[in-house]
């Protein structure tokens, strides 16, 4: 199995919901603790309109911090989220290592919060994409209700292949799905990820689940299987609102870790220090984060046979 | 795939360790909600000590209620757990129709449960299990702490499988492994079961995992995978310690038989109705159970490609 790694978007997907805007001193300092315990992928933010979502209004001073001489550890990465050029233009000018970027499989989903079809979106996003290679960065693309849609339900597999199928063609080969609604089960995420590798064996699969129906690890499991060798949580499983009756975090990053640790894989990792910071996240928010091993302490260090 | 069944055991795992006693019109309740919902392989309750476990001191006037003339739908299979002898004969004479009993793979959780080392404990299992089928009873032994052990910790596969062959050498085929501390992973999972499918074919497999670590319904997935078919669940994810810090619930049969009917499996079941009586459950002891479905809601009726 190949080598797999963790892809902390906590930072992104996990704040953006939160109502609590959280400093940016707070972020720098979250931020520090993930690298001491060895994370090195991490989404520091998205560059989107700090109108709609106040919470990344300090993507590019997140990203300039860091930047900044000697204040980033060589080898780790550092991943923004973008929507569209002028996303991308702030992101090459602060110094994203890694732009993330995609289309909803949901036509309605594309259009409620792109304005654009599914179809324009991709050509919109391949360009973009070939942009931010063409500047020597690292680039994801993904596939938003991959799994299936709040809005329209189910989404055919095929409507899946066709818009991988354009990513290959234009020369992209890191490809995120993202399970936007949490409706991904884990016989689904095996069989897509399968059908996608043989389209094109040497594509770099990444996964994104929520755990809204308490498959979040289930699915993790399935995809390791399949093959998928990136996989994107958040610490202490932020994500969920708290205001609305389906809570839907992402998978959480300590249990994840956990949970590959007990299998010997991502070792790098410092699980305790991880929890620290998890446990800091929670503290400022002052409510208990809906991951596992918080509650119920690590087994890594327990008595192995 | 075969066919694979659900063994509702929240009225016996479930309730044993709640402070507050349900009466026995409140079980009979639970029992035909179960029932209605079109769940048939129910465990009503343990025979034990009453003085230890107040909880099942009714479990023999459960059993007679619906072994009385019309009361239990034909095909519907109630199950007791019995710890010794005495317990068996409590069952024989109130109308069980599988008997489940086991041995701990660790030594000093079977001395502190039973006061019999592993090895005493298996031959008088054995015995038992063979005087229960002599009575043309369905039985099924299982292999506690077989993931891990809250006080062994790891505990070596070797011992699991010396076990299972003392089991399949006096003729018992119904085998199950249990997660007592919820230590298990998915791997792991996987290449037990596969082991001991390798060593006899024509075995019955079933699993117990609780949810401590958030893994719960990944095991069963990885369960699922290696040809398991008895999948014990306890409604709501019943059976974690509200006085203790780790919460350790086991695994929620509406979400896993939520995630098994994503997959058209178990379609025999009214997701509704079982939800029905979970919500009625977490209504009697007056707080939020740890179930994923109860809070987001079902997606079984939701729209289909």
């Amino acid at each position: 199995m190949s080598e797999v790694k963790i892809h902390e978007v906590g930072l992104r997907d996990g704040l953006q919901i939160e109502k609590q805007i959280v400093p940016l001193e707070k972020k720098v300092e979250w931020v520090e603790g993930l690298l001491a315990s060895g994370s090195d992928m991490i989404q520091l933010g998205s560059f989107v309109n700090p109108e709609k979502v106040p919470q990344m209004a300090d993507s590019d001073k997140l990203f300039s911090h860091f930047t900044q001489a000697g204040k980033k550890p060589s080898g780790a990465i550092f991943s923004g989220l973008v929507l569209n050029e002028k996303g991308l233009e702030r992101g090459l000018a602060c110094g994203v290592d890694m732009f993330c970027m995609g289309v909803s499989a949901s036509d309605t989903h594309s259009r409620k919060n792109t304005g654009k079809s599914t179809e324009e979106a991709v050509g919109q996003i391949i360009a973009m994409a070939q942009a931010a290679m063409k500047a020597q960065k690292r680039i994801q693309v993904s596939i938003q209700s991959a799994f299936g849609c709040g809005f329209e339900g189910a989404i055919p597999q095929e409507r899946i292949f066709s818009i991988v199928d354009r990513y290959l063609a234009a020369g992209i080969r890191n490809i995120s799905l993202a399970d936007t609604a949490g409706h991904a089960y884990p016989q689904q995420v095996e069989s897509l990820y399968a059908e996608i590798l043989q389209r094109d064996s040497q594509v770099e699969l990444a996964c994104h689940f929520h755990n809204t129906y308490g498959l979040g690890l289930a699915n993790c499991y399935a995809a390791l299987k399949a093959g998928v060798k990136y996989f994107e949580a958040a610490l202490g499983g932020l994500g969920g609102c708290p205001f609305t009756k389906v809570a839907a975090g992402n998978v959480c990053t300590e249990d994840l870790v956990h949970s590959l640790q007990r299998q010997d894989m991502v070792l790098d990792i410092n699980l305790d220090k991880l929890m620290e910071t998890a446990r800091d996240v929670g503290s400022f928010f002052n409510r208990d984060l809906p991951g596992s091993i918080l509650k119920a302490g690590s087994l890594i260090n327990f008595k192995k046979a």
